[in-house]
């Protein structure tokens, strides 16, 4: 029988080498908002992949790479650590396809931070809100009251009470998880659309989370992205408008 | 892995300051009558927590709280002793997102009252007939046919079998998996239209439950959120009469 | 925790007082074929309940009876055991309500057959086929080809290929999963229109089963209860009819 | 209980004569390519039957063959050896009904086929693009970059990240889980239109996989199943045709 769920750690990683006091998790979700800046880190840092996460709560399916080459799919594990100081990165392709997937996921993944020695999660997601947004916020969310103040710090927002149908995913469940294990968690969630991938909505909560995690990483990829994006959007937008004209017109 | 239900008492409470004879069961549902109910009474009593139930067969998703302050969605445990006697009481944030959950965790809710000398179980909830009522009724269910009488005393109705599609979720299960282990059951419906939180209808469940439990607790909150919604369900049909009325007229 | 299927047999019944050489089953299905048939037998012969199989594949809710007494949806096995034979009957609420469950209750339904010294098993279900019949046939399927001729003798019609959908849930998964254990399994299907519950149906199965098993069982309730039932669908199909007359006048 | 998967080998069979370095999987999906390329082969070769594989992941039914008789529906090992070689095919009636089973099934799978000596697997499916191809195009896709060259040699294609929603089910799974075991996979999936059985794609991926495997097959009975199809097709197509002039005249 293939596991539940399987963590396998690089071979040549030495066991003291996987260890860093903090972990940024930018799982798939609304707007790819935590996938852009994680994957967006671990460009510019030049992190490595340390270990793969298999699961058979993940959809049943393969991913096809460069020459068809297959591989399952999965979640991953980077790390740098350099004289910006030691990071671990949680990526990947998917999450659970269900709901119980998503709370043993989950917690195998805050046992993972356990286990290398995480102190502070930051967990980086999109909160979409149906409309396209000129100035994203970037709402937050602790799992203990004295984190409330660095986040503010940093330009973090507490909504009130948003979003009000709580925080879905690993997004939210390593934040709860997390706690009994005196692992503080802090959500940062882009505000955005929900409609399309939103590079800008990501650039800020970048802006955001490196103030926090105290270094800095060029944006310029990301804000590249947003500029192409933007054009796209307006362009969208300007055909929608002109499409109502018309139809006003004719009707 | 995470366990697929975990039950944590609060560390500051001696196991000899857990037990009560009865337990009173008012988790999410129809009209959310239950939960109305019993989160009353844990107020006007000053209800204690004393444990945390988690599970993973909860929706995979935390609470947002004041200041952004995360929790992980969990049922609760609160108790009072006093004066008035012992109870305990079963709140929470949702139900199974699961069939097979509904059965495990109210498996574990049985399992819990034995475990602290309950004797008879109490469950609350919803009984959703479609349309706004004047005069809702306490429609009730029991495990064991001696309990009957006691309840109609207490102004509580035995519908000619209803509800006709049984008794759905932890306030039926309950009852049912309750009865092999000796603990008493009776189930309180109050008939409610199903489409809005009704207090009007949780004011008369607590009126037959108070004289169930043979105490007094005073009603003055709910009544008074039973006498806004009142206004707002008025307010609502008057503008449906009024709609349909203009609709008569075009026509 | 609950177990996921859990039998307990009647205390006041000694386990050679529960063996039987023939197991019928008749939960409900398609025109609660299978259930008229099983019910009518237990009622006609007087058999008695044995033993009561709840699990976590059912429905998560409880099921009212008289003077509002609950009990959790279960399946239940009766035996009658006299001058006419011995025989066991699975009978029910519901079936499971996912994939996995059926499986695993058809399995420990045998395992019960296997244990009880069931030689042969019968299954009664309905078989859709989307149109009101006058004079339904009796579709039969078996685990082993020398039981054919048995059936067709008896009334039974092997079609050809018929249902071409195979047999979905008990009916069909007891047939397949009795057959490594040595117990022969014959299946019988009354034509239905799937649309009603059809006692007729159910009368037409029960005189090719009584014959399979050699016994004689009055059929006046069933044929009564197929009376009526034939009235009530006359007044369907002619106030149809006549909606339809109306419809082309206008037209 | 039931086991969730099981794998009963025939008893006929010795251990020594079950092994094969070559897995050939051709279980339903799209176009049945897959399975009416193993199932030609298995005919062709004369292939015999060496084990069943059962499993609750399955829909919870039996199938109806010859007579009546039923059968549970299963996944099947065949095994040629002979002049031409040694090979394994693995068939069957259905997959996964859901997303864990897809994999704890394609796990089996691989485990089976290590554990008979397999050295490669052969996975084979059909590619749906949503229209009547005339040419249809071999798709492939490879689990070590390595046998990329040998599937161009024999006239498979790597199309450009296609299919880029990945390889779903088992033969996707079945290259990914196969990896780790040193089993080389291949998957060639024959484009086909996704609305019907699809023997001409099959002819196609029966040539590219003979070349791969280095036998020869009679391919005449997937052309001539090809040829009727192709007529049908054309029919269907000129009717289509037909009436959409039809509508434009009556426009």
């Amino acid at each position: 029988m293939m596991e539940d769920i399987s963590v396998v750690y690089n071979e040549g990683v030495a066991p003291e080498d996987r260890t860093a006091p903090v972990m940024i998790e930018g799982l798939p979700g609304i707007g790819h908002v935590g996938k852009l800046v994680a994957e967006h880190m671990i460009q510019e840092l030049g992190a490595e992949k340390i270990a793969e996460v298999h699961s058979i709560f993940f959809p049943p399916q393969v991913i096809i790479g460069d020459g068809g080459v297959v591989r399952l799919c999965n979640n991953e594990l980077y790390r740098y650590a350099g004289e910006k100081g030691s990071f671990l990165f949680l990526i990947g392709d998917f999450q659970s396809t269900s709901n119980e997937g998503h709370y043993l996921l989950s917690q195998e993944y805050v046992n993972i931070a356990h286990e290398l020695g995480v102190q502070r999660i930051y967990t980086i997601g999109g909160y979409g809100v149906g409309h396209f947004i000129d100035t994203p916020r970037v709402i937050a969310a602790v799992n203990k009251p004295e984190l409330s103040e660095l986040v503010t710090n940093a330009g973090g927002v507490f909504g009130d009470g948003e979003p009000g149908g709580g925080i879905i995913g690993a997004a939210g469940l390593m934040l709860g998880l997390s706690a009994p294990l005196g692992i503080e968690g802090i959500c940062l969630m882009g505000e955005t659309s929900g409609y399309l991938v939103d590079p800008k909505s990501a650039a800020l909560v970048l802006e955001v989370l490196t103030k926090l995690i105290g270094i800095s990483i060029d944006p310029s990829n990301l804000n590249e992205r947003a500029g192409e994006m933007e054009v796209a959007v307006q362009r969208l937008l300007e055909q929608e408008k002109k499409s109502e004209e018309e139809l006003s017109y004719i009707g």
